[in-house]
């Protein structure tokens, strides 16, 4: 089999992507071939661009073109309020529907259920340091109802015992298996108003 | 909602892919941005050379990086028979089980039941100036089983009918709605095996 080295090398990347095999990957790839040549510049510019203009949020690691993102650094924003979310989507999802005006915090990952204490990859210390310096009153933990989302709900509530910050967890209207970032906005208000203290 | 602008066109594009949904397209963007700044660049370089190094070979139409591929410039393969296939992976899925010995021709496209004979994006006119110029022996149907493959492979065997041109179609062992590409080997095999006079 010789594959063109460019489709090669598209279909290797792509398979690298989460959810997309290797025959799916090849699908892609021929109907990539079938784009304008500057729609292709465009995606090559995009690819290049992402590292060198987008970085995470000196404060709450959200995607941001700034040091500081715009939410972090808009004085509307109720500082005292922190929102822990996993992954950067979960962002969009919240602010989409419009109901939380505090400020956020990704952890870029989520602790497992055996135990450990936290990897070097999530933004947990930060979220530690953020807390002992900025003394939120409140956190609101908006985590899934999975078994990494209760280990990491469990691990900032135990973190938190005995500071002051009360921690709230959003209440769940939706099925416990449903990943947050696809909820709809109107369920994702209700989540917001029925947050019971988490304990 | 203020999307770093690299994010959000990697996200647009992503997006008009096949079977991918704006949600899954931003998980991957995301995906995307932790991925080493090479291999950014490396996949940026492959979509931009895409094009530029790769062709559709002008007997077979199947992708190549010369102007006619590898296996029509190969004298051993048996230039009499014709396997013709929807896309170039079907190419790829045939090749790999290592029956077939002849060459092949790529539609890019099927007909459509309801008809219509022929679209200016598929290869079937250059299908017929090919049968044509070289009065190939047997033609060979590996086209799906169903509407639309069977609609095309109504249409050659009607055009090539009186022409002495055999034409058969692959034996399916597979489920009548499965797709050629995502067969494994074996089965493959036993359909070249098998294949039957269409007509």
């Amino acid at each position: 089999m010789s594959r063109p080295r460019a489709v090669a090398r598209i279909i290797e990347l792509l398979s690298r992507l989460p959810g997309i095999g290797e025959k799916n990957a090849t699908r892609l790839a021929h109907r990539l071939f079938e784009w304008p040549q500057e729609e292709l510049d465009d995606f090559a510019k995009a690819l290049k661009e992402l590292r060198r203009t987008v970085t995470k949020c000196q404060v709450c690691f959200n995607l941001s073109e700034t040091p500081v993102c715009h939410i972090c650094s808009d004085p509307a924003r109720d500082a005292s309020t922190i929102c822990v979310v996993e992954v950067p989507q979960e962002v969009e999802t919240i602010e989409r529907a419009g109901v939380y005006k505090g400020r956020y915090h990704v952890l870029w990952g989520l602790l497992t259920p055996s135990g450990a204490k936290g990897s070097s990859e999530n933004t947990m210390g930060a979220l530690a340091k953020r807390i002992e310096e900025g003394k939120p009153k409140d956190l609101i933990l908006a985590l899934s109802l999975d078994p990494e989302g209760e280990a990491t709900a469990r691990y900032i509530a135990e973190m938190l015992a005995g500071t002051g910050v009360k921690v709230t967890r959003i209440g769940f209207g939706l099925p416990a298996a449903a990943k947050i970032e696809y909820a709809d906005a109107v369920t994702i208000a209700h989540a917001f108003e029925s947050k019971k203290e988490y304990s």
